[in-house]
């Protein structure tokens, strides 16, 4: 429970009402109850308040929000996370090494760490202050991770992979498996090993059942403040910029360089070894077969701007029809060579 | 084993032969052996009981069947599914908290439930009678799970998720993982907790490794009696309803809406925010985009109805040929039009 | 560390320079320091060399590499692959059951065996020499494992599953889960038993997070030294011919068929109960709708010679121009029409 004033001084914003108000929680519009706070973070949503029972809103300066409390501020979206953060997000309760966890001798683990019963903890590991590893995460050898880092359930960290600072990982994400090589040798493949590791920097977030190969030789990088959905997969030596996000089941081949700053939807794929510039969005199921430019908004197979592709995607239902009367003009001119001759 | 009679009793078919029969076990066509009973679900494969040895064969009325014992049954693939169950599934022995599980005190077990090796669960879980937790399951704080459910290996069912009865997951399902959603705050992003559940009702199957996201706020449902399958993606706030069909590496983006009875073959997107009216069956690879009527059978990207997606599928390939007839056409077109001028 | 002649000895090289240098590691060009070996696969980095501090390189006869110690071999390729695995992969540690696993009494092991803490292994488990699991694999009743296999932390191999000799399974790997098979019994499903096996053959390779399913009858196979990425589907029922490569996020629906030597791209979706030949190759993204012959290069949905897809792909987002392309000329017609009949 909060007043509204502590609120409004959480997210540097202006009431108007009452802030002594008592706020219990933040909820949805239509959940939202005496007690609760609701937001409205976009205008078209404004005329549901009318029916909201919520006592607060958390509005944008310029929007006309009918309720008796607003917590008035620049970005109501952002500060709905911030809020709900405060309010509904518990502390983690800092347990040690709990009885069940099994942690090597030559682990070296800072204040703080609480490690939950079911994980395995391999040799030389350092973690930073303040990390916690949920029930079953298994740390190979030579593992770094550092501060306030969350590891969910049954997440694997193999060999000699480092986390930076925040780090989430989503239950049975998959850090370090081996990246997918092999060297023909006559009909059959032989193993290239896969001795390089993954470096995932500070506030990077991993989904659940994604999956970041090892590098063969040095690192595949995902840089600060990346965010990658669930069943992403990230091939061997691939390099993301900061700030990018990937949604679910984006799939990137080996050595692939993506900016900082890219939006990805749902199944985009990439080929290997190709460039991706800053500020690229691409739709979703979208494919990158070369190199692209940064800041623009793609989508398609091959990529069009989003909008050609819209054109393009009505237009291709239409794509028997055009046969048809291609066929159908074809006759129409030879029925007009026909006569011009005879004239 | 069984005899015949108790067979047809189970399906409530007639028999054509020996009631007395002894059946082993359930076999195809092609492995049959003496004592086995086999079944054909599909005329077209009457011919192959010629060279079949298996001792009686489950048939539809109206299939003229070349064999000694027959048990004549309206929906012969049913009969089959319910057969193999009877005589080939081992009942799963009741076995308790075996050593080597980790059960929080304040957990509430009911009669016969069996908790193996490697599984750990959380304060406050509930879990309903005759449910079986296979090795290395974790279950969060506060879950509930219904009667007769079969967890299997290395599945992870995360805080405050329910489960209703007879709910199957195959091994490494994740159930409760963080909805994908972020705040912009700069270039960066500021993650929205997500403080909602997943709610898996009675009779809902998912596949390994496939990832049911929690909701922001509220509830991310699956209802009765839908099957999901491997590696698939339910974003936060999804709601399917029941009985629908979900098939391998399908995508789901956050909040859309499938009513009932649907089906979506493999690897079919579905952008966030969007409905699917009831028994709408969507094709493999199909991207939906926008929101769907009902009893509909569709395909592709844009989604078209499926006989004109296989019209303009096999157009594609002509695409090039109908660009060089477009341009062919143009140049008859400009010499009629100078010879028309000269005329 | 190695004599540059014992590596030459290794890959069946001939030395060009001095064999008694000491070589420390392998690395790329770009990382290579004194005492490291490094490799040029294809001409076009041979100017990279210029630049390059490595004190020896593998080329291929052809070459005119600058360097002045020189490993020439015809397939460098293969040499690098040979020479990682010689000098960076460390021999595994043989640890036999280990404190924290659960080894059921009659499962049966042969010599030189690991097995890590919060491994589980079933009743009537077969594991052949020198096999190790890595912490966390849980290996149910009756699965038998050949020798020299490496299973990684998390993977799950279900009830009566066999595996090969040299497997290797990524971590989270999940082998034998159920088909997904369901019987429609009214507007509802009767689940049908899966009561078959995997079979994965010698010298196969899993990805991470991969689901191989077990055959609802009979056997799921993946056959002698084929590789599969991480995050595959493969349904009940599907065989996969030898030395095959499927690439991440395929998803292979039932009873289909793949020859031997294929080669699949990221994502790439077959239709069940399809047959591919041998020597297939089909590039990401691909869909295979129907039976494909061996001996092909393709691309697309519908399927198309890859350099025909190619041009395809090229055309496609001009069907927009194309399509008022055709109504300019429908008109320009009418124009001649009418004037020729004036004339």
């Amino acid at each position: 429970m909060a007043k509204l004033q502590q609120l409004a001084e959480l997210v540097g914003g202006q009431i108007q009402g009452d802030p002594d108000l008592d706020i219990q929680r933040l909820s949805s519009i239509e959940q939202a109850q005496e007690g609760d706070i609701t937001f409205v973070a976009n205008p078209k949503f404004l005329p549901r308040l009318k029916e909201c029972r919520a006592s607060a809103v958390i509005v944008a300066p310029a929007m006309k929000a009918n309720a008796q409390n607003l917590l008035i501020v620049a970005n109501p979206y952002l500060a709905f996370a911030k809020i709900l953060t405060f309010l509904q997000v518990p502390e983690r309760p800092v347990r040690g090494v709990m009885a069940g966890a099994l942690v090597a001798e030559s682990a070296v683990l800072a204040e703080d760490v609480t490690i939950y019963p079911g994980c395995i903890v391999g040799e030389d590991v350092e973690i930073g202050a303040g990390t916690t590893l949920l029930p079953g995460v298994i740390i190979y050898d030579g593992v770094r991770i550092g501060r306030d880092c969350l590891l969910h359930a049954a997440v694997v960290v193999r060999e000699g992979c480092r986390l930076g600072d925040r780090v989430i990982l989503q239950p049975a994400a998959v850090i370090g498996s081996d990246g997918f090589g092999f060297a023909p040798d006559g009909s059959s493949y032989f193993k290239i090993p896969q001795v390089g590791i993954v470096e995932l920097e500070d506030d990077v977030e991993i989904g659940s059942c994604s999956c970041i190969d090892r590098a063969a030789l040095g690192v595949t990088r995902i840089s600060r403040g990346t965010k990658i959905d669930n069943l992403v997969q990230i091939a061997h030596n691939v390099e993301i910029g900061e700030d990018t996000i990937l949604c679910a089941q984006v799939g990137l081949a080996g050595s692939t360089k993506l900016g900082r700053h890219c939006t990805f939807g749902g199944h985009v794929v990439a080929a290997g070894h190709v460039k991706v510039g800053d500020n690229v969005t691409i739709g979703g199921r979208g494919g990158i077969t070369g190199d692209v430019e940064g800041n623009q908004v793609l989508s398609g197979l091959p990529l069009q701007p989003h909008k050609d592709w819209l054109k393009m995607s009505s237009t291709l239902p239409k794509l028997p029809q055009m046969r048809k009367e291609i066929q159908q003009l074809k006759k129409q001119i030879e029925v007009l060579e026909a006569k011009l001759k005879e004239a």
